[in-house]
């Protein structure tokens, strides 16, 4: 299959191009740099600061010569329908997002940076398919966090609604807690609007935080890790969880720590992806999954954390900490997520293992730990 | 009342700035003249080209000395954020969007700049509201255009949900059938995330097509009228029959005329916005109503046009045109449009004297029409 991968660079989008590149699919991989730029800029670096894609892709090109690489800025709508209109991809996955809640909520200038690189960048290529590929299938995360805390149950993406003796399927009524989630509202809003009109063909997978370092034995054995990132900002929460019980610092749960969220392993993004690929939608058709494995509070994974880690001897403590936040910390959640299991995805479940086996990455990358940028900075306030 | 107008130059901009003025409310008017821009560069003009407020400002400064007006891109942060910590306004009213369903499915660039244009103006308000005035009340025009054409009846902004024997209250799911509508759901999108935040204070008005040329005796006797548009782009379905009636060319429904819209008088959107000021929502609180009087078909619509123009011994024809948009023909609609009523708003209906009042002011500048600009040159494929 001829895939694009855009925001080939980010935590998920390169371990996703490493599988691919792995199952001989030819593929055009798309980034600007664009997250590793912020990054910068806010002083927040990764646990190891990768080499770019143009040298990694030496080792990529190994195993698959069909893997290419374009820097790109999809936010630019002449250079990025060149590419597209170029490579006529089958299948799109669309990762060129940023994907911070801290950074969106920063300032005005974050914010509008955040609307602006996610929505036309999304626009973009929605509009490059129905123009040059109406049969490509898009590809696109979303997020659990769109859903926000309803006091219902979250179906997934879709709710019947039986109103006065009558009925009719919306698109689960979302509202987030960020404007970065907003954002990944607002693209879903696009998405859908253009494919019921043009027919076209899209997956939408509203994936929960994230944990883990390889998604694959061929990444851990070429050291192709994904910039991990463990700060306040770009940092998932088991990640920076692990971080902080390696640096030997109280892991800082946010208020009371009665948040539930659903949670998955990397490997899992992985597998789900590779799921919806080998799964299109038809024509006309919005397939919406939620793409999480398991349930926890984040007292609950703290406590996880701690309770693994002293296998290995590490002394976990935790301390809650003002939320920085704007959020409920006490609501109802249950959210379905039986969808990718039909399909087949066998879940790699939060064990002690899976823990100690991300705690010893960290430990041999100990000495990059930045203490500083752990604890938030970026207030909802 | 300190308000301050965005989009003070469009069609429901300028009647509703000259009504406030004459209500002794301190104004600052906004505008940068885009719609007037796009207009021209895509050759349609309104039946009149009025004077730039700059000089119409003249005539309200007669009745109200409080009255001043900035040409400002309200999607410019900078130059926006100064005027609005300078007025610090008690109310704004946001029309700073362009309001074209057709110019936004041109092609790639006129519907970025519909969405870029309608959610940075947007973005940039509600900043300035929760930096500066949290407390100002945001009164905005949604369209009713959000809901689309659902299967059930639609309610005033928000839908009680049971499912499985729980309830939440939701935002009323919205799904357009133009890149502009979906603008309006996403900038609700942005102002609903903002409010519940941080307690803001907005109103959002659905507002049907709107018809009709002068909102107030004042606006007819100082020749103060909008800018009426009567094109395939931004003139609206019965301002265009109007026109068409006058020149004497069959009045083109799009296909089979049976797509039913709530309708109301442009004097009414006046009387619902100064409804909606007087009656601020309390912290944290959005307000939404239906802003329309009747419900009609395009058909009936037609049909009422030529009906009353008889009277006036015109000879009107109608002429079924293969519909360039893509949306239902046949579809169930029932909108309730209750809380502007509560409220005080007293309807001014459909009727003939009211078809006829049009018709004349359209016949008085006759020789301006041109037909070439009213059949629809831009299709939704």
């Amino acid at each position: 299959m001829k895939i694009l991968v855009l925001g080939a660079d980010g935590y998920l989008g390169w371990p996703t191009s490493v599988d691919l590149a792995l199952d001989k699919h030819e593929l055009l991989l798309i980034d600007n740099y664009a997250k590793r730029s912020i990054m910068s800029e806010n002083n927040r670096a990764p646990l190891i600061l990768n080499k770019k894609i143009e040298s990694k892709i030496k080792i990529l090109k190994k195993i698959n010569k069909k893997v290419s690489f374009k820097n790109i800025d999809c936010s630019n709508f002449n250079k990025f329908s060149d590419a597209f209109k170029k490579f006529k991809p089958d299948a799109v996955i669309h990762f060129a997002e940023l994907p911070s809640a801290p950074y969106s909520m920063l300032g005005a200038k974050e914010g509008w940076k955040t609307l602006q690189n996610n929505i036309q960048s999304t626009y973009n290529l929605v509009w490059n398919v129905k123009t040059h590929r109406p049969n490509c299938h898009i590809v696109k995360l979303g997020t659990m966090g769109e859903y926000g805390t309803p006091n219902i149950n979250i179906e997934e993406g879709w709710l019947n609604v039986k109103h006065q003796g009558r009925n009719q399927k919306f698109l689960y009524p979302r509202q987030a807690s960020s404007l970065y989630h907003t954002s990944k509202i607002m693209d879903t809003d696009l998405i859908w609007f253009y494919l019921r009109l043009y027919s076209l063909r899209a997956t939408d997978l509203m994936q929960g935080p994230v944990y883990g370092v390889y998604a694959n034995d061929f990444s851990k054995e070429n050291k192709l890790e994904p910039t991990f990132a463990y700060d306040d900002m770009f940092g998932t929460v088991l990640n920076r969880f692990i971080v902080q019980s390696v640096a030997n610092v109280p892991l800082t749960v946010y208020g009371s720590g009665n948040q539930i969220r659903g949670y998955l392993n990397i490997r899992d993004t992985i597998q789900c992806i590779k799921l919806a690929l080998k799964n299109p939608p038809k024509k006309g058709v919005l397939n919406i999954f939620n793409q999480f494995t398991e349930q926890f509070s984040v007292k609950e994974l703290a406590n996880k954390v701690a309770s693994a880690l002293k296998k290995i001897e590490l002394n976990v403590k935790i301390k809650a900490i003002k939320n920085p936040r704007i959020e409920k910390e006490k609501h109802y959640y249950n959210a379905k997520n039986t969808g990718m299991k039909k399909l087949g995805l066998k879940p790699t479940l939060l064990t002690d293992k899976v823990i100690i086996e991300m705690a010893q990455y960290v430990i041999s990358n100990k000495k990059h730990i930045n203490n500083k940028i752990i604890s938030p900075k970026s207030t909802w306030k």
